[in-house]
Order: C-alpha cells, then structure tokens, then sequence
C-alpha cells in the first residue's frame, strides 16, 4: 500500500508543479509563496482519496488529476489562512515557517487567495474525457464544500468558540464542516467524474462523512498524545487554545473508540459498493492509525 | 441612463440577495459579515458592463446574471482583503466600517473567502440557456482573471512596491492586473455568454482593456481631487502611501488627457463592432467623468 500510495503521491506532486509553474513570474515572490505551502510535504490524502475513487470504477486517474490537484489548492489555501495571525496564530506547519512567517502576512493572505482561485481554473483543464456536465456538477460540489456552507463556515465557528464550553452539536458542526466537508467532497466528486449512479452515490457519501469524522478524530487525538516533532505543528495547541475537540469532550479511550467503530462502519459500505475499493480501505485505515 | 442604470442595480442587487441567503445560517456572523460588505453601495459596474455586453447581442440578461453576481462576489472579496491590516490598512471603505473593523481581522479574511469561493459556484447557477461549454469557457477566464496572473498578483505588486519609485512599466502592470484584468473580464464574459464570434471578441478585448484603464486612471485622479466624504474612502492616501498612480507619474493634467484619449478610442471601437451599444459607451462615459 505504501509504495502504491507514494507513487500515486509523486504523480500529483509532478502535476501540481506543471499547474503551478509560469512563464511570466511576476512578482516572483508571490509565485514563490504559492509553491512553498503547496509543497512543504503535504500528505495529499484529498486528491489521493479522489483518485483511488475513480480507480474502483476503471477510471483512468489522468482525467480526473486536474479535480485533484485543485482540491489540494483549495486544501493548501485554507492552511495558509488557518494559520495567519489572526485566525489559528501557527508558525510552524510541516515543520516547516508557516507562510506568513517566511514571506510576511499581505503575501500570505494572497498567497492563499491565489490558490483558491487557481484551483478553479485548475478544474477547467480537464479535457474531453470529462464530461462538461459532469464538470461543472463537481464544481458547484467541491465549491459548496470549501465555502461558507462548508469548510469557510466551520473554521469560523472554530474561531469564534475558542475558549468557549463547546456542546457536542458543536463539535460535530465544526468537525463536520472545516475538515469533514472537503474530505468528502473528494470523494463524491472522484464518484462523480467516473460515472457512479444514484445509489452509489449515496454510499460514497456517508463513506465520505466517515472519512472525514475518522481523519479528524485522529488528529485531535494526536494533538494530545504526539509531539511537536512527529507531527510538524505545535502539539498540546487544541487545550491550550480551549479547541473544541473529541479527546477533550470525550477523552482518549472513548475518541479511540469511535474511530474502529466508524472503520468498521466504512468497510461495510465499501462491501455494498461492490467495486474494487481494497486501496480505499487502505488508506483509511492509515488514516486512523497514522502518527502524524 | 442612470434610470436605467439604477434599474440594473436593483435588479442585480435582488438577485446578490437571493444568492447570499441560506436557510441555515450559522455562525451567524460570518453570513452578516458576507452581505455587509455585498451590500455597502457598490456602484456594481463590474456586472452591468457584463449586462450591458450581454443586451447587445440580444441576450436575456436573466440568463447570465448568475455570471454578473458572481463576478460582483470577487470584485467584493478582493476589496475587504485589500483593506486588511496587513494590506492597505483601510478604515473606512464607501463611507462604512471595512469588513475588519466591524468584524475583526478574522472574520474578515474569512468573509473574503467565502465570496470568492461563492462566486464559483453562483456561475454554476446558469440555466440550460447558457451551454456548459460556455459557462466553463467563462470560469476559466475569470479564474485566470482574479488569480495570481490577473488580480492577486496585481494587488501583490501594489504592495510590493509601496514606497518605492515606479517605472511606468510596472504602473502599467499594477493597473491592468488589479483593476483592469476583472474589468476586461466582465466584459469579455458577457460576450462569450451571449456567442460573440472571434473577431467580436478581439474587440472586446481591447474595449475591455481601455475600459480597465479609464476606470484606474480616473480612480487615481479622484484620490488627488476628491475629498472623503465624497469619495466614502480615505482621499489622498495614493500619494501619503507613496502608491504607484496615474497622477504621480504623469501629473493630473496628462492623466486627463489620457482618459479622453481612451475614450476616443472605446468609441471607435464600439462602432466597429456594429451592435447596439449605446448603453455600454454611457456607462463608459460615466466611468470617466464620475466624482466618486
């Protein structure tokens, strides 16, 4: 599995380069500010669940690719501006300055404008293979996912309940929304662009919710139980900034708990997919136990 | 035609309504913060000039103000990052609190996010009349538009060489990537939507071009000759912030001159394209001779 998924990743970085690279870079520092958070070491776990999506249904991953480099900006833009000053106060992301630390934050703020706006450009070269309907349905897809209904909306309710009791609706809300939204957005929209029916889709959807609940769980949980060091980003920073987070309204044991019952839940749905979906359920399952 | 005009404004302004009212509104201040900054009394020629395009091919414009709405979104977003903090620093923006000091630093930035990504999917918003090949033709343009090639790395320039002395070079590339790229946007968009030919879209490209032009140099004209309360922002900040401007290279006379000049040359333009455009070059006109 993880040779498989390290050369699907290195397939995306070398696209994500093609997408981001230029002719006339001016001002550079911009152009320079863009690829740094794309490639500070991103797992690309998004477009990676997006292609392995399409590849249950015989897709070739040529013609989705530019749906899943575009995820991954929008991904990249949302860390940039989690990260600023005024929102989540980061310095470090991947072990690496956050971008408002190595370029300033006016550059930072439209380093992540850039991309975001990029990555629908970026859906757009998807050529004939994609159908234009089929195109433009993702687009809506994956822009009510990143907005203000969606991943914008849950990282504002992240801000404004910081150091605030958090009732477990809450939590589910902002879960749901900044991290969860997106997930499965990528997943439905490798569904979509491969031609899965009704039913189907209805399956990746709450397949797509799991993936979301079980990747975020699992970072909460490492937040508490990681270090700074493995996991690239300050450690401890959810209770110390009074987060909303499962370990803190559930505890560890009980956290831990509920991702091997949504793992099993996921294998389940997979089972009704009926495709070859064994990759899938590999990474997901790396999700769940990954340690950073 | 500035009955007209209003008429056009209230239309689109109904229709910003509708796009940026959801039956779930939470957090809620996120969804205040997002039609504050819509709704602060935008002059909204972006979207009429891609109307007005639009009205001389025949075109119902119900048809294409998904487009126009959308395009209102990005000029908007691009306004509230503008006058963040870290940006321009702006107080006070059409007469009003910036997004940033009536919400915070926080919700603004996110605000911003918010338009912008519901700008894509408002496009989507286009009915069977419009062609899916056209509309995606058009989300690329202004994608490419607004991003790092277009209005971000205009904005990164104008930042970046704040203070320091400009070529009449970079003035230019300021000029037609900040303000001029989304301009020459609106336009050419409503003029793919309603099936300009190539050799129409040429022309549109340089009218598209001009327009952008008068628009900035008039812009930097009133910033020397205007007062704040007319214009709703602060006057004379160009020059306090040493910005790259029409007036300062030129002088204001010259400057004058160079709008009259563009202004001969939209009207040549338009009476080569042989359509009813009578509206577009009022409006134009208008552009050129605004006081605020």
């Amino acid at each position: 599995m993880l040779k498989k998924l390290s050369k699907l990743i290195k397939l995306i970085n070398k696209n994500l380069l093609k997408y981001l690279k230029y002719k006339n870079e001016f001002p550079s520092v911009i152009f320079k500010a863009v690829r740094y958070s794309v490639f500070a070491g991103g797992k690309r776990i998004r477009p990676v669940l997006l292609l392995l999506t399409s590849k249950a249904y015989g897709m070739n991953i040529k013609y989705v690719m530019p749906v899943a480099c575009g995820i991954e900006m929008i991904h990249t833009y949302s860390l940039i501006h989690d990260d600023l000053p005024a929102m989540d106060n980061d310095d470090y992301r991947r072990g690496k300055l956050t971008s408002h630390k190595k370029f300033g934050e006016a550059i930072a703020i439209l380093a992540g404008d850039a991309l975001l706006t990029k990555a629908f450009e970026t859906f757009c070269e998807c050529n004939r293979f994609i159908s234009d309907e089929k195109l433009l349905k993702v687009i809506k897809l994956i822009s009510d996912a990143s907005g203000i209904n969606g991943m914008v909306g849950g990282q504002a309710a992240d801000i404004l309940f910081e150091n605030k009791n958090v009732s477990k609706k809450t939590l589910d809300f902002i879960h749901s929304h900044k991290t969860g939204a997106l997930i499965k957005a990528s997943i439905l929209s490798g569904a979509i662009l491969s031609g899965a029916d009704k039913n189907e889709l209805k399956l990746w959807d709450r397949f797509g919710e799991i993936v979301g609940l079980i990747f975020q769980i699992t970072d909460d949980i490492l937040d508490v139980t990681s270090t700074t060091k493995k996991l690239g980003k300050t450690a401890g920073k959810d209770a110390k900034q009074k987060k909303a987070t499962f370990p803190a309204i559930y505890g560890l044991e009980k956290s831990r708990k509920i991702v091997l019952k949504l793992l099993l839940e996921a294998k389940k749905i997979l089972y009704k997919i009926k495709r070859p979906t064994r990759d899938i359920l590999n990474l997901v399952t790396y999700i769940a136990t990954r340690e950073n």
